[in-house]
Parts: C-alpha cells; structure tokens; sequence
C-alpha cells in the first residue's frame, strides 16, 4: 500500500520530487524561513528549509566531506575555520577532524533551525557544537565578515541556494567574496557549495564561478553527488595561493591518515575525480561573461 | 501557470519524480513495453519504457559517453563490438568513434523501440543506424549471444534495470555473463549499466558487481551521473586483461584524441574520475557474497 | 503498472487532482489561455483551460443539462437563448431539444476553443453548431450584450471560473448583471455556473450569490455534483418573474416530455434536489453582504 | 510558496488527491489497518484508514447527517440502533439527537482508532461517548450481530468500502445483509454507505444496491455530495415496511423539529432532494443483476 504523506518538492517550475514521510519531526516558520525536519522513507532524517531538501541523513556525509575536505586537505593546516550558514553541525563535524583546528566559528542566521538541528539531528552534529573550540554566531553572515578582524585560513559557505528574496541571495556577489578574501589569511582557502551542474540548469553555477573568478588568482570548480539533490552538486573552491589540483595521490594520502576518523566518501581518488570537470562544463565556464554584483544580482533561477 | 501534463516516475515506493510534459511525441503499448516519447520542460526529448527514464536529450551524452569509452579506450584496438539493448542509437553512436570498428552488432528485442527511436530521436542516433558497419537484430540478447560464433572484442550491456517479470531480469546473472565472457576476444572488455550507486539503495549494484567478479579476472566498478536519472548511476567493466585504471593520463589522452568527434563528458580527467570510488562504495563492494543465478535470480527491488 | 502521463490540477494552493492521461488530443497556447484536450483514464475525453478541468465526456451531461434545463423549463417557452462561453457546444445541443427556440446565439472569446471542440469534442455538440438556429459570435460577452438590440428569453453565463487575471473576471460584477437583466424579455431568465459549493470554500459562492441579488427580484441558488470538478458546484438562477420552485412535480414533467430527447441527469424530481439547499448554505447566502462591482471586483480566491 | 507536505490518495488507479498536510496528529498500523490523523490546509482535521480519507472536520457534518436521517427520520421512534464501524463518534452524535433512543450500540473492529478519534476529534464525537446510552464494543460487526438477540429499529452500516483484502470485503454480501434482515425490527431499518455514484465509476454501488435488493422488501437508493471525498456519495435505505420517499414535507418538517439539535444539511427538502435520482442512476439500478455472495465476493475495484 502506497505511502499517504508526502514531501513534494519542485526544484524548478518544470520537475519535482516526491519522497515518502515516515515521520514529521518539526515543523515552524521561524523568524527567517519555514523550517521542517522529516524522517524519510529511503533516506532517514531530512532538513527541509521554505520547502527545499538541505541534507538528508543517507547522504549528508557526502554533501559534507565534498564540501569541507578538499579545501582543508588543500591547506594543509588549517587552525582557525568560519562557517557561514552550516545549522545543522555537520560541517562543523567534518572541520574538527584536523587536529590543528584551534577554532571554528559558524555564523547562522537562524537560531531556531541551529537548536532544532542540535535536538534533533544528532548523527549531523554528533555532539561537535559542544567542542571547546566551537563558537556559533547568530548574525547575518556578510556582517559578520566585513566586521570581522580574524584572519581565517578557511571561510566555508554552506549556504541556501540564491533565490530571489530568499536570505542568502546576498551571499553570492563579487563585493561579498571580495571581503571574504580581505578576512582569509595569506594561504587562505574559501570554498563555496554553488547549486547543480546539470547540463540543463547550468545557469547559477556559471555566474557563482565566474564572480569569483573577479576575486581570487586560483578558483577551482568541482563537484560530487547527492543522491536526495536529486543531480549533481557543484561547489567552488577559491584560494590565495595553494591549487587542489596540484596534490599528489601520495600528498593526498598522507594529509587524509592525519585525520582523527575514517570518512566514507573523500579519499586521494575522489577529490581528483571531483576536480575532473567534463568538457561541457570546462567549455560553460570559459565561456561565461556574467559577474553577480551587488547593485544588480542576478536572477539566479 | 504551472504546467498540467506531467510524467510521474516512481523509482521506488518511496521515491517518484515528476517532469513537466512539453509534448507526447509518440506512446504505444510494444509487444514487449510500454513505450513512450516525450518532449520534457527541461530535458528535451526522453525515451521512457515501462514508465522508466531511459534517456533524455539534455544529458543522454553523459550516460552514453561513460557507458562507452571507459571499455573502448581501455581496450584500444576495438573492432567487432557487441552491443545488448541500446535502442536508441546512441551506443551505437559513440561506438563509431572509433576508427578501428570494424562491426557493430546491435541485439535490441524491441523492433518498435528502435524504429520509434530512428524515428523521432535523431539527436541521440545521429544517422548511425545506416553505416554499413551496424547490423540491428531484433532478438533475445542472451539467446543471441549463446548462439554467436564471432568473438567480440567488446560486449556492451546497454539494458533496462533488472526488474522482476522485467524483459532484462535474466541478462544480469552469473550464467549469462559466463556466456559473456566465452563470446569475447583474449583482449575482450565487457561494460554493463547497473543501476544506481546511492547509498541508500546499493542493494542492486552490489549483487550485481559481486556476480560479475566470479566471472572475470578484472572487475572495476565505476559511475557517473545523469541528472534525468536522478540519481548517481554505476556501471561495471569487466576484462580479460587489461585493467582501465593503468591507463595514464598521457596515454588516456592519446588514445582519446583519435577519436573522430569532441566529446561532452569523457576525458582523460573524468576517465579516472568515474572510476574514484568512495569509501562507503569500496567497502559494501568489499563485504557482498550474493551471487544472481538463473536459479534464483535475487529481487533486486 | 502505474501510468507515467498525468494530468495535474491545483484547485487551490491546498489541494490538487491527478488523472491519468490516456492521450493528449490537443495543445495549444491560444489568444486568450492555454487550451488542452486530453482522453483520460476515468473520464474519457475533457476540455482543459489554463489547467482547470472544464468539462469531461463521462459526466458533462450533468454539468450542462443542470446549466439549462432548470432555466428554460421553468420559463416554459423558451424562443431566443443567449449563451455567454459554452465553447465545447454541450450547451447549445441542451438548448435546442426545446421544440420553441428559434435562435441560439453563442457568444465566445476564443474561437480556437470552439473550432477545437468542433472537431474534437463531437459527443458534446452532436453537430448541433450546424443547426440553422445557432449563430456563434467571437466577441467579449459583455461588450456584445451591452450592444445587442435583442430582447432574450434566456442568457446562459457558461463561463470559466472569475479568477485575477483570468478572460472571465468582468462577467461576475453587478454591472454586468444589470446589462443581463436590461437584454432580458419580460419573463427572462438569467443563469450563471457559480463555482463550488463546498462548506471551506464558499467565498465564491456567496459573493455571486449576493451581487445577483441586487439586480433581480427572483434569485434561486442551486447546485448539482459533477464528479470531474471533485465538488460539487454552484449555480445561481436569476428570474424576472418565474420561480423555478414554484413548480410542481406534474408541470415539471410535462415540459419535460415536450422535449426532443430524453436526458441523463435531469428530471422532474432532481430539478427540485437540485434548489433544496442546505443549512449551512441558506445561512452562509442570507448572511453575505458583499457585492461584486467592476470598481473593485473582489478577489475570488 | 508551496506547502511540503501533502496527503496522497489514489482513489483508482487513474485518479488521485493531493491535500496539503498542515499537521499530523496521528499515525500507527493499529492491529487491523494504517491509521492517521492530519490537519490539512482546506479541511481541516482528517480522518485517513488506509490510506483513504473516511471524513473531514469541514464537511464531516454533510455525511453523517446523510447517513443517520433519512432512516431515523422514516422510521419515526427510533429506540435501539446499532451502528456497525463508525469509529469518529460522529454516527452516535446524529443518532443521539433523537429524543427516543434507549440505546446505541456501536460496534467496531478496531479500538486503536475509536481511541484516537475520542481523543484527537471531539469536534466529531462531541463526548457522546460517554452517553450512558452508548455501548462500544470491539468485535467484528459480522460476527457480533449474528450473535446478537435484541431486535435493533435501526441498523447503520458505517464501514470502509469493500476494499479486496481490506477489513469490510464480508459486510456487503447477500448472506450478511440477510443477518441484518433478521436482527431488525418489524418496523426496522438498515442504511449502508455504497461507495461513489460517479457516472464513470458505478460499479461498485450498483451491485451493493442489487445485492440488498435481494434481500429487503423496500430499498432507497440516494446519495450526498462529501467534497472530502471529491465524488458524489452513495448510500442504500432497506426497509422492512416505511418508504423514505412516502414522507410528505410537512411530516418531514415535523419530525425534524422534535430534533434536540439544528442540523447543517438535512432538511425537508434535502431529504428529498437526496433521493431524487438522475436517470442514469435509475437506468443503471435498474439493468443490474449482478448479487455479491460470500462465496465468490465480487470485485469492487
């Protein structure tokens, strides 16, 4: 017998998913956005922010590794991390296996989504909000940037996608990642997730990649798979010096074994195969002109 | 104005997806499926059987670019190529690539699939279907196969998901690959589609990988995503000998620039890509001892 | 197996019917909305508008015989008939079994829709557009009866539904209810389709309902089920001086043996179900006060 | 913005209903069936048995009425009732609103939900559970009525339809309504909720209609319209001896008003309007033949 609850959600105006509810864990429109927690029929536990799946509990490890590692393993010894954005605790999780981290801030704006990800989502967090060297900010996150005196080794953006009139649109502009860059520190690494690769809905993700192309000398597109995104995911990573790419399996290898846990997704292949951009992507990138700027973002959808 | 006409695809109880229908191009009940053709909101055209995507306009290069040139490149010399299933002409298509071919056999049970497919999705053939090196049989792939003299250098298993009471359910067992590997050359190369890689929904892979690995000598799993599958989409290539992780970049690229045609997903770079498997990949390949007979053939769903 | 084409349908931001599609008849984007003719799985074949279900083949004859007959039966010799919309022709084919008319003028925006349903939609106007007393006029409604010098016995308001933006928002407004009643004949009689019923979604209702009643001195509300609209629907008869409840079981079955065909849905005894409201509905129609004006027409839904 | 979650129904295999969850308050696989309680964006609360909607807090009111007093109503002095399912409370509410009643025995199968809907929907049952008059029991209605030895007046059958497999599939054969038969009053009378009477989807009413016919010397086939169910909705009144349709307005009036509640739908006029049957109802009630035995139940769906 068919399932009766269901999580509909339209991506774009042309397709949307359906995945059955177990269990409604939360619900509340917060002081920002609507916030919903669900147990899902295939994927366990999902946070669902004004409608759109965040991560899910089959597949967050992916989303995470994919998002922290390749910019930390890059740096090689990151100490001080921002989060911007982030609730759910398990980028948090993913920084605090280095053990040269000093301190970890994540700014989020919405105090109600962090404490119900702290009840609620566990396997996320596992308990890292607690570290000594963790220290959450509720604060809008480019305010706290521009007002920030720390220089960071690595500025992290685990952010909504930029809808129009949706809270982080922005957080994607070439005058937002030109202060990012003025608060990283010389070896300084920014990495971004930065919407779906898909050859049909490659929009965003070009405009993401060449703003910050305006910004940084070395910017690096890649990406990976999350099965509950329902297409592949993009990130960017933007550096002041270091290149990912320029790391050898051997180098790759030896920076993951420092690590204090195993992971289920990032090893020395995996990061090159998420640097491995096919040639439609290579060809989009080079291609594009667009800058997203502040006095006129552009419509990302 | 939202849409009215919508292609719903459930992948599982669970899960469903629905596209916006642009137009119905063609729908018939075959001798065998239910066929249609659709022109999608995003997508372009889209191939459906028994109302599962098989492949749509926008991404069908990249399932049908990683379908392909991992065995072929791997190989080097290919010249008599077997292809199971592939109605739509796009194995074919990139099969021809190659400059060595000497012979295409496409064995598809469908005639009505093919010729819809010769029809209306030209985009995916490309004219391939009238080289006088292809020869299109309509038959039962694995009685094809156990009646066959030739050897073939490469056998490509282009089939529907193995479904119970589904026409492909006994092209995914250990006694058909056997067929298999006697139908191939001393160099041969067999690659099969095999279902998604999720971490959720591994059960069909796994079984899948693990029944091949009694057969052949060298057995690689790897992946790829096609956006219209919703989902990260494995594949297995077995050899007799050689192995396609060896290959250098140097030699990938060699090899690759004698191809007669760019390509939009395949290099040198995402060769090596698709076949980084992640750790929790790595280790439920590692952990399987299910084997799919003709005995018993495992419910893969 | 599940079908994989659907037709999709938001009555409201909350609720939303799915019917399989058996066949897509006809699209098109006309001058005036978008235009769908589908077969569907239950239904048989149904006329879409700006992807609202108009009528369907199955039941249409509920819809469009409790449209006229409570109308002209109670007017007794109905001669010139006005018919505002009714581009499927079902309307004018209910008309015309009443021996006494001697012209039915049908007044549609949109001549794509009628030629459309002319070729498509037999079952409905059984080749009734071709009777010699049917004229069909592509004009706004309004601006034709403002200009019409004919005094009719009936004006049918066989319209889409009064929503923002939509073709027929004018035709639900006090003004244009004066103009009906100025082009009536002494012992005219208007009627309008007046939405649903449904006690949590009477707003509609109620407003047409009450703006009627500022203009006519005989208003009855009845209603009848049409299964294809999911609830049951509305309508509002509108009188200068016969009262449809007046009528006994004996006249009414007398008038309705002078017609020329024996009907589906409508007889002496459902013409009186049809008028006997329910409490809930009495009350919520002797409590409105709002009156639909073309200075401010109110926001429907 | 579009609600997340959403209340699937397929309703057949080509129709189906999306309501927007607003809460749910409920859900388990009690010992007999999947049951939930929601709140949804139109309706209300819901109640939801396997998947079905059963009734709604907006229009609940519409079907209980219709169910209870047509048959209290024609009987007259109404004393001793059984009710057979009804597990929301709301069958004993209307029952309760007869002055003459002694006792109301309800019996269900499944005291799970008789305990969540005491708990969950007191805007159904109103407390009358705990009326001194009322008895619950939790037995199979089948069995217990076999077994029983009071003569009832009125017996109400307020059961889930017959679903194969499903819990009700025995309580609408010939052999079943010939135990009511026996169990009934000199004066008594049974009413059955019997599915849809939608043109396209008649079976299911005609053959519970024929069945009962079989059985009781006087049968009243009428009907309702449930928006919650988004389908006209029938019923069946058997009778021993007294014609719902005999009533004149004026009796029907009287008796109303001896009512200790003023009702939202039932009125003279609607009870009549109830019965009044369209034509192809009767056509088809007329032509039917088929009898639903215990030995080889008939297929419903």
């Amino acid at each position: 017998m068919l399932n009766s609850r269901w999580f509909l959600e339209f991506t774009n105006e042309s397709e949307a998913a359906l995945h059955s509810i177990e269990e409604v864990l939360y619900t509340s429109q917060t002081q920002y956005q609507r916030l919903e927690i669900f147990r899902l029929g295939k994927y366990g536990k999902a946070l669902v922010l004004d409608g759109k799946m965040q991560s899910a509990q089959s597949d967050e490890f992916i989303y995470h590794e994919s998002l922290v590692h390749p910019a930390l393993i890059t740096h090689g010894e990151p100490r001080k991390v921002l989060i911007a954005g982030g609730g759910e605790g398990a980028t948090i999780r993913e920084v605090l296996r280095y053990p040269t981290i000093e301190s970890v801030t994540m700014v989020d704006l919405d105090e109600e989504v962090v404490e119900a990800c702290k009840r609620l989502l566990p396997e996320w967090h596992e308990d890292t909000f607690d570290d000594p060297r963790v220290e959450v900010v509720y604060e809008d996150a480019r305010a706290f940037i521009e007002n920030s005196t720390v220089p960071y080794d690595i500025i992290i953006l685990d952010l909504p996608e930029p809808m129009e009139e949706g809270p982080a649109i922005m957080l994607y502009t070439e005058e937002f990642y030109k202060n990012v860059y003025k608060h990283l520190s010389a070896e300084g690494i920014m990495v971004t997730q930065a919407t779906t690769i898909a050859p049909h809905n490659l929009n965003s993700y070009r405009i993401i990649f060449n703003t910050i192309s305006q910004v940084f000398p070395v910017v690096r597109g890649y990406y990976t798979f999350v099965p509950s995104f329902y297409t592949p995911w993009g990130f960017v990573l933007a550096s002041k010096a270091s290149d990912p790419k320029s790391l050898t399996y051997d180098e790759l290898r030896e920076r993951i074994s420092r690590l204090n846990a195993s992971l289920g997704f990032y090893n020395e292949e995996t990061h090159h195969g998420m640097f491995a951009l096919p040639d439609y992507l290579k060809k989009a990138l080079d291609e594009e002109k667009r800058v997203n700027r502040d006095s006129s973002p552009i419509s990302f959808y």
